[in-house]
């Protein structure tokens, strides 16, 4: 991939006819789209009888995209295999928990598991990546599509068995298996590997968390798995960077997934009123793959659909807004789905840029104002890169897959990291959301909520931090459970954990109900959720509890650990309150953490921070569209225009940005 | 048939000894009876054993009734077949999306299509033809009973092979049908018939539009085929006129199903505050069999109810209303389900005129009512007929499908239509729903609301009417669909339809939440549902877009065609001011197409225009309970007591009803 | 049993090693338990393959708690076969009405009617019954554990095969099962019994009534006889008494199931806004096995729980109510599940004494309020004996099948019966729940509500007690089916019943939104449910309808029969006034019938009379947090600290409670 920013659409040459291509083209070229993403529904014209495999369609489609200055993505067909993969082999398919076997008529209806799709997957691929992987419009590869979003586990035979293996390979003896998962409960003690069933529907009450979560976690790896198959297969004849458009709504461990690709590249459809879980992507995408920028492969340029679906159409100049936003917060690359809308299929509703009949559709203009945007923006954003924040979030979707196997009042990682993440939002705190295994050099506030299995190395790791001066967060809802998602039974949430934080958990409970509200910082707040009581040891309590059952006992503590401090936080304070301590306590450890990347921002606006050579960038950019503004802290330029921006309040029209300009030397 | 208005009643005399039959029938002669529904779910009576035919004690019923001087309508007993066949026979039943197979214990629970179960209704119901068919007492048949009310499509072996049938003979080659469904996308190109699977729930995301839509055409070619097949055995034996109790509810295309039956019939369990369904019924099944009377096969006494239904009471007063609707706007039969309470089986609940201990039900008052008023209207009646409307509305069951595929925001048919005929019921617009394969002749305002595809034989009978002086408004949600339920490429509505109407369709898109609102008529409200925005060609603009991403652009429509005009309605209007909108817009097409036949009725009153020879009734109703009126255009006669009636305002007490006669000499 | 009050746990010596028994059993004795509860998930531990069987580690455990003076209850783990029975025999285990055939991962997944299943739990029950049956420690036996709390009824095909059966000796040939379920209607007549389906969902609309009542009655008896086989096996090795944990949300028979045990005990986690659940089982169980005292078997200390749950805590004080109330109302024990937080399976969250790191919980001072209170209760308690009360309502859960058949409008037994018994407490009323079965001596008032099918015998029983001076109140929905849950074809609640209440049901519909208010006794209120409407023969009207369209007719009635009334009430009057109407009848037939066992206590407090030799007391408890008082009508003492207590009113503060003592000679 060259120096761009690109602009980008899927397109789906196997649709139309030549004539169609020509006028797409044109049209592309007009509208200011560099890059096109295709293939990944394509197998049956790739391969329309088995092994009759025919590349030269798209052979054609890349070059003359090539010949028009219009990159290429390629992407691999796996995700819908062609009718003679599927007619007649039930095995070869999904199986769904409650028994249901899928068939053909959608998409990720096979096992992705089963030896014959693997080796179809393997044939086909690696003839793609020798056909396509040396074409000079090919820039990069995307493996598979949306890994996983339709389906989660597989219960086929095959996915029994190699279930019974991974048991065999974690755990080694069926005894060990029994101890760590306590299967002595219920009389579920299993005598071989084989015995252990799938977490179906199949049962009178639920399966045990051990074996919910492991399912998953295997799960998981597998399709990480098939994806390094294929990146494997792909590099032995193809140079170019690799990545999958995934989701955290996705049944995948993203940082497993991520691991042996390229770059990171997502699809996003959230609504404007959801616009915070858009902006979220984009903190957390650029530290799946931090070396590199990262893609939005997929974002409607209006509104979603499919035949039963209730898109809502994105208001005039919010899609300008969200294009700057990921440019900003390190975006290569923001591209839609789709260039000409699809005539047949079940997706016919869905916005796209042409109409099936060939005209520029509702959301045409907003496209055409991203590209004025990221013209613009392009030369100001590849000279600087996006500063790493001080604050840093963990995220982790093995945490998602602890709270799907036990939700208590139907909790949702997904919402639950988002509220959170939303208060440094408003706070104007710039922040990463950071994965389980990253390295956590350069936060000075670090925090780790809703993660109920904390690793020995995640806390090693953070007390490391900690120990030069940073400030950790834990909880709520962190550390209450091990490895195997059992309970620790030498202290609530591990020993090492308390004894480190200086506290004892005195118990735990679910607060909401129960009358609880705690004071902190000045603040009083019902406490909510599942929480973890404190008497402090070698902490010191901070936030009490002053109703309810614990009155007296503390929620929040701090202790001193070399040059910083572990914070421990055992319940969510709720409601607006809630949110007001929450910021409160952050803001507070922010301080004394010494963050200092932060800016006064009105809620609703963003502030994306760069750094070029000898300055840095603020790109602003409002998001409500009911315009925002922030405090220039000095006298700066605009980095577009080159026009002075006096120090004090600087504010922008709905939706609108601007990139400021400051000189280092003059930030002191 | 004779020369009779009919009141009826549903009777199982398999179910009760010969004493009751006597108790019954000396009851219904008291009660005013005339005639009694019989036989449709005796197939266990009529044949106990396979090939143990005896109908011996329906002879002596038919005969019994006939010689107390009521009629009988025999049913076939196709819609429960008993144990024998079903029994041990998984194969012969009807299976479900979800892969349950139905087993013995309810009704309609054999697949109507496999050979077996075919073979043995062909000989069941020619048994029952030849020995009942010609009995004097037997007026007329009846064909099984609520095709499809609680199943939809099967999805057993035999239908598949069917629907592969279908489909060869529909497309002829696999690549005609790769072709018109656009199966490329998602690789889901077929290679032979047999490998295209129904529509079942075992797919990871949606079926395309196409083959989902195909599905339901097919198991509604093939119901209608079975009842066809029975028509054509009992024609074999008996004069007699037959009939199919169906409804708009049903899995059927009524216009398919009733093409080859005598008249037409229904059920309706509309409860009252529901009851502009009940009234849409009456101007709907008039217009399926235009040459004959309609039959209201069923209804409630007072209430309905199954073990888990919730069944609500007619008010007082609302039976005889609803009695005197169903005469006044062309019914010749107004028919009870049931005479007598069934004491086992899950009906039980049901309201009866009788109860199970053959006492009169709660009911009982307001069936005496409905006789007084049916012996009084009946020579009225008799001598007039309903007049033809100038107002028709397209209904078409196979909309219904289209919907059912691709219910955007969960939108639905029956709700959508009902909602639009309920504005003409309040201007007091005499209508005709108007099947899509019937005649125009006679309308002068035309509406095709809500059917997604528009063939081209309705397009140029609409057309010609519009010629010859009618107005045809198109829309809203029409045209933008082919036949193959995929998106046209020409045009958004089709480049036929968008020639004729003069107007370029610029996009579509869902408009709920977007803000748009527009203004026609002088009346402004918001729009709503899947749109069409319009640029003029050679059309004149009339209603335009005034907020939201649309502005300025035209969702209504006119050009001039020969001496009428195709008006063109892109959206719906929605909420209270677009209810008026919508009003305002029939109501100005109404005056420019000429309509006459409107009066000012007070809402909840309805008004059933007849003629007579030399004469015109209008029989005005009180539906509501609220009372009514009526402005009375000049002196005329009460045709029930022969009073004089002064030109002006008549009114009606609750539930009441007046028939009013006016010459036509004094008309001018 | 010894003559104690119990305070016990549910412990699990399987899960836990030698070391944490012994912290157990030191802390037990320090928090008062008395009695522990276990094995009822132990097979696998104690035959961990096939016939490889051994007691020692809970020999080892049982004698440990005796040699601590702690008794034993010990219970049959049939409810948790182990995976050597489930695995790959998929004909063993239970199956849901939508086939869906159970695994392995949960409890209660085994087909109980099973033969292997059947050999295996006879064989381990006798095996544990001889080798720990005679043990010094254990006191009592429970079997199985909540049979029938997550599954109802099995669709097996060994469970089909039974049902043919068990139908067969019900009915003998199959015309008179015909006859008797009225198969006719819909031609569903069977011609043997093995065609008889079991009421699965796989049919298009609902199974017959007399099928699915019959289904349900017939798997209640099966698993009441599989509890009698291992009775029977205990009796042979243990002399010790013999229960099982049960709860009417079961779906069982529990007056059949507890008809061959010796002593009554269940499990309820009935939440504090639902106390009044809480108090009704203590009100029924009593009367269960009306000799003995009844076990709580299981009740949270805190809070309920598991994966997916949403446990709301306890307030601070209402466990130790909740313990008095039970006691006073007869309890021999108070036991909580469970004593030690489970670290796996799927109920780690549920709330338990100590947590799974060995420290008291949130719920721990609460316990120890519970034995403060036992202790101080138990000399008093057990040298008294609840009071039989005056006032008797009738509880079956043949009744609770006949409403799961037929629910109407989602009518659920439990709500209306627990909603009636709300109206006693609320009155003060002493009150006993009265399986259909028992000795009616000693009621003087006698309410059957809610009773569809009424039983010949029950009705003679109830008469003869009205011979004899007391009152009857019949219904609402009772006697409105026969015991083949068919319609009564003689009268609407059968000839019988009408004649001896002389009255003649007019007829019987639904009064809900039918505008329907009745007026008796001085009160107004509508009228709700499935009604029946009285005409009064020899009876006298008590209850009248004054609007809706039985204007003028009854809805209660009373008649003289020999020195009591039978009163009739067709219809349950709603609302807040319908409360009132409800109260306003029983306290004016209690009256009238000479009841005497009521006190004027606030509404939330409750007192429970119990017996002396000479003397009564009354246990004032405060259940709803927010105090309340009593009329105390002389001058007695407090029974436990001996202190005067003048008449008048005597206040409890929250959650608290008085033992008042009232010597008999006094009273007069």
């Amino acid at each position: 991939m060259g120096r761009k920013l690109y602009h980008g659409v899927s397109w789906y040459p196997e649709l139309w006819g030549r004539e169609i291509w020509e006028q797409d083209i044109a049209m592309m070229k007009k509208t200011g789209i560099n890059v096109v993403r295709m293939g990944e529904f394509a197998w049956s014209v790739f391969e329309p009888e088995e092994d009759k495999i025919d590349f030269s369609l798209y052979i054609e489609a890349v070059n003359l995209l090539h010949a028009h200055d219009i990159d290429t993505v390629m992407c691999t067909p796996t995700a819908t295999p062609p009718v003679w993969i599927s007619h007649g082999h039930p095995e070869r398919m999904h199986q769904e928990p409650d028994g249901r076997v899928m068939g053909h008529g959608s998409r990720q209806h096979a096992c992705t598991n089963h030896p014959y799709f693997r080796e179809r997957s393997a044939k086909i691929v690696e003839a793609q990546a020798q056909a396509l992987g040396r074409l000079p419009g090919v820039i990069a590869w995307q493996i598979d599509n949306e890994f996983k979003s339709h389906v989660a586990e597989c219960f086929c035979g095959t996915c029994r068995g190699l279930w019974h293996t991974w048991l065999e390979q974690r755990y080694g003896t069926i005894g060990r298996l029994n101890v760590a998962w306590g299967t002595a409960v219920w009389s579920q003690t299993y005598q071989t590997f084989e015995q252990i069933p799938q977490p179906s529907t199949a049962v009178p009450f639920f399966h045990s968390s051990s074996l919910t979560t492991m399912h998953q976690l295997f799960s998981m790896e597998l399709i990480a798995e098939f994806s390094e198959m294929q990146a494997d297969l792909i590099r032995k004849h193809s140079p170019q960077p690799i990545t999958h458009n995934s989701s955290v709504a996705f049944h995948l461990d993203n940082e497993r997934l991520f691991g042996k690709l390229d770059f990171a590249a997502y699809d996003t459809y959230a609504s404007f009123p959801n616009r915070n879980a858009y902006l979220i992507n984009c903190d957390l995408w650029r530290n799946v793959k931090k070396d590199r920028g990262f893609w939005v492969m997929e974002t409607s340029p209006g509104h979603g659909g499919s035949l039963r679906g209730q898109p809502q159409l994105h208001p005039d100049g919010y899609l300008k807004a969200e294009a700057v936003a990921a440019y900003a917060l390190g975006a290569e690359a923001f591209c839609y789905w789709l260039w000409r809308q699809q005539r047949s299929g079940c997706e016919q509703p869905h916005g796209a840029i042409l109409s099936a009949w060939g005209k520029p559709s509702i959301g045409y203009r907003n496209v055409l104002e991203v590209e004025d945007a990221r013209r613009i923006l392009e030369p100001v954003l590849l000279d600087t890169r996006p500063l790493q924040a001080e604050v840093g979030v963990t995220y982790s979707d093995r945490a998602k897959v602890f709270l799907r196997t036990e939700p208590h009042r139907n909790l949702q990682h997904r919402s639950l990291i988002t509220h959170y993440y939303e208060q440094l939002l408003d706070l104007g705190l710039h922040r990463d959301l950071v994965p389980e295994g990253a390295d956590l050099d350069g936060y000075r506030l670090y925090a780790t909520p809703f993660l109920p299995y904390l690793s020995r190395e995640l806390t090693d790791k953070a007390v490391a931090a900690v120990e030069k001066g940073a400030v950790w967060i834990v909880g709520p809802l962190t550390g209450g459970r091990t490895q195997e998602h059992t309970i620790p039974t030498d202290a609530a949430l591990g020993r090492y954990l308390e004894e480190l934080a200086g506290v004892e958990t005195l118990y735990t409970y679910p607060m909401d109900g129960s009358g609880t509200t705690g004071t902190a910082l000045g603040i009083t707040a019902p406490l909510s959720l599942w929480s973890a009581v404190f008497r402090p040891v070698s902490a010191k309590a901070i936030g009490l509890i002053d109703q309810g059952p614990s009155q007296g006992e503390a929620f929040l503590t701090e202790r001193p650990v070399g040059r910083g401090k572990i914070v421990m936080l055992g319940s969510l304070p709720a409601g607006e309150e809630g949110e007001s301590m929450l910021r409160r306590i952050l803001l507070h450890y922010a301080g004394q953490a010494g963050v200092t990347l932060r800016t006064d921002v009105s809620p609703g606006t963003i502030v994306a921070p760069r750094e070029g050579v000898g300055y840095r960038l603020w790109v602003a950019v409002n998001m409500d569209g009911q315009g925002g503004s922030v405090t220039v802290p000095q006298d700066c330029r605009d980095a577009l225009t080159g026009e002075a921006i006096a120090a004090g309040r600087l504010f922008l029209p709905p939706f609108g940005y601007r990139v400021i300009r400051m000189e280092l030397a003059a930030e002191s």
